[in-house]
């Protein structure tokens, strides 16, 4: 019953996209799968002869197409989103709602902030930020519904309330960290250590960044699992 | 008496950094840093409280410059390379040495082939093949007193007879991939799974790569840690 755990990486979106398995039954999960990695993940899949039971999606991306829609359609996975996530998801989770993979449970967190929709999945020690807490960082907030006062309660109230020693996967990473824990990020993540609420609104609303490049495209697009409409 | 461990990544040279910790005392090691994030390496080590004993080096890289002097000037820290390797190391190790790092063991593996230095290090079910077996791959053997078929018997006599779920962490990864384990590439890897070692060394012969783009400038400057000489 152990759990198998694999981070991979889609450079051009710097995303990461992650395997989980149980090693008994050969139930997998991906959480955020990269369109164009899907060989990748399917020839992964195929060789540690795992069955994709569940495709996990963060949030709807702004950054990059998921692959869920044709992994789905090339395995039978179910496709799983918030419920204000992609309508397109064969199965849409709420906060505290569980999967079962194998003998290994996976607990859906409402994470909000980043995008009203967004989600953080947790495991056996991990959670899977999305683009909620990112390693020394926090998602953006001036799009798709995002709210800094909602990110900041999904902070403090939700990941920061998990165990210090729980391991931090992002979504994201862009200096070249792959990991944290949700005690270093308490201590050490600038957006987050000593910060208050309204210092972090003021900071969030005052980052005046440029769009993210695919965002009229990969919008739409993930709504639709990443299939063509 | 836990191992701290974390997997770092420079983009630009598609390299993998690994800081191993015993948590108990903070002493710590880094495998392979690379000179332009060693702001990055040193504040990460700075946050989490460790003392920076050893830099190990897998081989004189040629695709990068290594941080190993700065650190060593930095933190005090001791170099460690093969006899073969930078003459600028405090410390040459070969086959089956041991390094202590806390409570923990590292273990130098002499791993020739791709450079006639390359050392891989094993400590706790893990590791660190540097440039030897990657991902699905290997290193090339065209530079450097690199040789197909020492890379050959290092990887059949060496490294696969490491236990199949030893975790293996590459030097590179182009793919994406962090991770696999010694009996994932026995089985999967396309340059080990069936391979005669006459296929072997006519396939490593026969790559026909461009020389890597810093060589000229790395070699020298590895052999002094980095260092401007």
């Amino acid at each position: 019953m152990a759990l198998l755990f694999r981070q991979l990486f889609d450079r051009e979106s710097s995303t990461y996209t992650y395997l989980l398995a149980d090693t008994e039954t050969g139930d997998a999960a991906l959480v955020d799968p990269v369109l164009e990695q899907h060989t990748r993940d399917l020839a992964l899949l195929d060789e540690l002869g795992l069955r994709l039971r569940f495709v996990l999606e963060t949030h709807v991306h702004a950054d990059h197409v998921t692959a869920a829609g044709l992994l789905r359609e090339r395995t039978g996975a179910r496709t799983v989103a918030s419920a204000r996530g992609a309508p397109c998801a064969d199965q849409h989770v709420g906060h505290g709602e569980v999967l079962r993979l194998g003998a290994h449970t996976i607990t859906a967190l409402a994470t909000p902030g980043h995008t009203d929709d967004s989600l953080s999945y947790a495991i056996d020690g991990m959670v899977f930020t999305g683009d909620a807490l990112l390693v020394r960082g926090t998602g953006r907030t001036d799009f798709q519904n995002g709210d800094p006062r909602a990110l900041y309660r999904s902070i403090h109230e939700v990941l920061l309330r998990l165990p210090d020693d729980t391991v931090v996967y992002p979504g994201h990473d862009y200096k070249g960290f792959t990991s944290s824990t949700i005690g270093e990020e308490r201590r050490h993540n600038p957006r987050v250590a000593g910060k208050t609420e309204e210092e972090f609104v003021a900071l969030l609303n005052g980052l005046d960044l440029p769009p993210p490049k695919r965002l009229a495209e990969a919008v739409p697009r993930n709504r639709a699992c990443g299939v063509e409409a």
